[in-house]
C-alpha cells in the first residue's frame, strides 16, 4: 500500500460511508460508565423474558449447536405458516429484522433509487438505505405518529422503490388502523413496495394489522421474536410476503446464518401460547404504571402500542435530553427519539415492579436536575 | 404490478442472480430421504462438540437473551486479542466466515471488478461475489492443493480485488507451509486484497500459519469458532486484519447481528484449552481411523490439515458419486468436491467410534455398490 491511502481498498461506496453506528449499546454506555445500569428499560427489550418452554429448549439444544442451524429453517417456517394460515413459501427467516431489512434494500434498491420514509423513524432502515446507495427521502411524522397518507404521496412524487412504515412505531408506540395501511398502499405507486415493520404488533389492539394476504405484490412485512416473545439476542425474524418476492432472498441472503440455538428457541416459544398472553398482560400493567408515574410528575404520556412508553417531559429536546442524561447518570438506561417535536419526549421500555420502583424514585430527581439546568 | 414481471420489482443485479443455495442442508435431504441419516459426517461440523463450559454458559445465559447481544463484541473480542496478542481493533467479530466473507466482498468489491480463487475451492465465497456483481476468475488446483503462486499471478493477470484462499483448504484437507502463503502475498499486486480463510488452523501442523502481522495491509485473514471450538450452530467467526480495514466493517455490518448466545458460548470456549487439545487428538485419531478403513478398502486418502479425510475412490467422479450416493442411501451423511480432478474423492468429516463403524460396515457395500453400476 505504499503511498496509497487505506481507504483506496475500500469500494468507492464503501469509502464513502460514515463509520457511524445505528445504536451505541447499553454495555458499551456502562464501560464508558464504568458501572452497570441499575434498570436496563431503554431498548424495548421484553424483560418479562422468554417462555420457561423457550428456555428449557435452548438448554436442550446446548450440546448439539455443533452442528450448523437448518438453512431452510424448515421446521419454524412451517410453524408460523399454520400460526398464520399461509403457504411457508411466504415466510422467509432472517437474523432479525435488521438483518432482513438489510437484504430487502439490497434486493430491491439500485444506487440512487429513491426510498421514503419517517424523520425520526428507525435508524437502522435508513443506515441500509444509505449503505447500497439509496437516496432517503423523509416525511414529517404528524400527530406524533408515522403519516401513511404523506408518506404514499412521496413515493409517488420521488417514484421510490421502498417506502417504510412502522406500525406500530418506533420511537413513538403510536400506531395507524389496518384501513389507514390499506389505503396507503392503494396510494402507492406500481413501483413502490412497501415495508411493513410490525416488530411490536402483538403488543398492539386488534384491528391495527390488515389482514394477510401473500397474493399481494406491493408489500413485505416484517415480524420478529425479539419483542413480544422476548429473543432479541438470539436474532430471528421473518419477512411474510408474495412467494416471489420472498424467494428473491434466497439468492443474496447468508444461507446458514439463522443460528440453531434461535431456531430451536423461536419454534418453543410459538408453541405456548398462554405465555405470551402472560407477557401482554405484564406489557400492559407497566404501561399504566409508567403513565402513573409520569402523571405524579405532571407530565403527560401517548398512547402506546407496543412494550414501550414516550413520556412527554413537557418542553423541547434540550429538556428531555437533560432528563434522560440525569436518569442515565442514575443508572437507569433509557433511549429517547431524535427528531423534533418527538424529542420533547423520553422513551421508557416496560419493566417489572423491581425497575418501575427505581423508574420512581429517579424520574422526579432527574426532572428536578434538569428544571435547575434550564 | 398489473402488466409488470413480478422480477421487475428487484435490481438488475437481483434479478440476474441465480436462486441457487451454496449447500443443500443435511436436514433437506433428510427430509427428502423421509428418514434421518445415522451418521453426520458430511459437513465438517465437529462432532466432539463443543466445551463442557460452554455448554455451561449457554445453559447459564438461556434466561438472558431478552436483552440483544453487546453489538461491539466487546468481552470476546478483548479475549482474542489478548489471546493472540493483538490489538481489539485488529478483530471484527461476524456471524460466522460466511457472513464475514459477504461483508468483506461488499466492502472490496465493484460490479464488474475480478475477484481470484480456485476452481473448486469454497463455494460460499463464490456465491458472494456473485451476489455482489464481481468477476470470478478461477485458478485450477495443483497436486490437490490451492497453488498460491497461480493465485498470485491471476491476481496479477487480472488486476482482482480479492484472492482467495484457504489454508487448510476445503474441501481437500490439503494445506501449504506459512512460507508459501508469505511469498505469495509478497507475488500480489498493490491493488490486491488475500482473503485467507484459516477456518480449519487449529487442525493444522504447526508451521501452517504465518505469524500474524496486523500492520500488513494486505490481507485479511478469517477464522471460526464453528470447527475446533464447535459452535457451528451458533454462528460466530472472526476477521483479522490492519485496524484501518476491520474499521471498515462498521460502514455496512449487521451491528447486532452476532447472537448473546454465540458471544458467551465463544467467549466460555476459549478460556478452556485443555478441551481444544482434547478435540484435536480425537480428530486426530478419526482422521486415522478413515485412513485404515479406506486402506481396508484398498483406497488411498489425502493427508490432511483439517477435521475430515478426503478418500480417494480410486476412479473418476462419476465412480466417486455413486460411492457418495451409495453412502447416503445407506443413511451416511459425507459430501464430496464438485471439480475433477478432486471429484475423484468423497469428503469424510471426523467421527466418534460410533460413525467410525457405520463407516467400517457401509463403506465396502458402497464401493460394491458403485463397482457393479460402472
Amino acid at each position: 500500500m505504499t503511498g496509497r491511502l487505506m481507504t483506496a481498498r475500500f469500494t468507492r461506496l464503501a469509502a464513502s460511508l460514515p463509520a457511524t453506528v445505528p445504536f451505541v449499546g447499553p454495555e458499551t454506555q456502562e464501560r464508558e460508565r464504568g458501572r452497570p445500569f441499575a434498570a436496563r428499560i431503554g431498548a424495548n427489550e421484553n424483560i418479562f423474558g422468554p417462555s420457561p418452554k423457550a428456555v428449557a429448549a435452548m438448554r436442550a439444544v446446548a450440546g448439539d449447536v455443533w452442528m450448523y442451524g437448518d438453512p431452510l429453517a424448515y421446521d419454524l417456517r412451517h410453524a408460523l405458516a399454520d400460526h398464520l394460515s399461509i403457504p411457508p413459501e411466504a415466510i422467509m427467516i432472517g437474523e432479525g429484522i435488521d438483518g432482513l431489512l438489510g437484504l430487502t434494500v439490497r434486493l430491491f434498491v439500485e444506487p440512487g433509487d429513491a426510498v421514503v420514509t419517517s424523520a425520526g423513524a428507525y435508524p437502522t432502515f435508513n443506515y441500509h438505505v444509505a449503505g447500497f446507495a439509496g437516496r432517503l427521502e423523509c416525511v414529517p411524522y404528524r400527530d406524533d405518529a408515522e403519516d401513511p397518507a404523506a408518506l404514499a404521496e412521496a413515493a409517488r412524487t420521488q417514484d421510490a422503490r421502498l417506502v417504510y412504515l412502522a406500525n406500530p412505531d418506533n420511537p413513538m408506540g403510536s400506531w395507524n388502523d389496518a384501513g389507514v395501511v390499506t389505503a396507503m398502499l392503494e396510494r402507492l405507486p406500481d413501483g413502490t413496495l412497501l415495508c411493513l415493520d410490525e416488530a411490536y404488533l402483538e403488543f398492539a389492539p386488534e384491528g391495527t394489522a390488515p389482514p394477510i394476504d401473500v397474493s399481494d405484490t406491493r408489500l413485505l412485512r416484517f415480524r420478529t421474536f425479539s419483542k413480544a416473545y422476548g429473543l432479541a439476542g438470539l436474532r430471528v425474524g421473518y419477512v411474510i410476503g408474495h412467494p416471489d418476492l420472498i424467494a428473491g432472498f434466497d439468492r443474496i441472503r447468508n444461507h446458514f446464518g439463522v443460528n440453531r440455538m434461535a431456531q430451536a428457541a423461536a419454534l418453543a416459544a410459538l408453541a405456548v401460547r398462554e405465555y405470551l398472553g402472560q407477557v401482554l398482560r405484564r406489557v400492559d400493567e407497566s404501561r399504566e404504571r409508567i403513565a402513573g408515574l409520569a402523571a405524579e410528575n405532571g407530565l403527560a404520556t401517548l398512547p402506546s402500542a407496543t412494550n414501550f412508553v414516550a413520556i412527554d417531559c413537557g418542553a423541547d429536546g434540550d429538556f428531555a435530553r437533560a432528563v434522560l442524561a440525569a436518569l442515565i447518570a442514575r443508572d437507569v438506561f433509557v433511549r429517547m427519539p431524535g427528531v423534533a417535536p418527538m424529542d420533547r419526549c423520553i422513551r421508557v421500555s416496560a419493566g417489572t415492579e423491581r425497575e418501575m420502583e427505581i423508574l420512581a424514585r429517579t424520574l422526579p430527581e432527574a426532572l428536578a436536575e434538569a428544571r435547575e439546568r434550564a
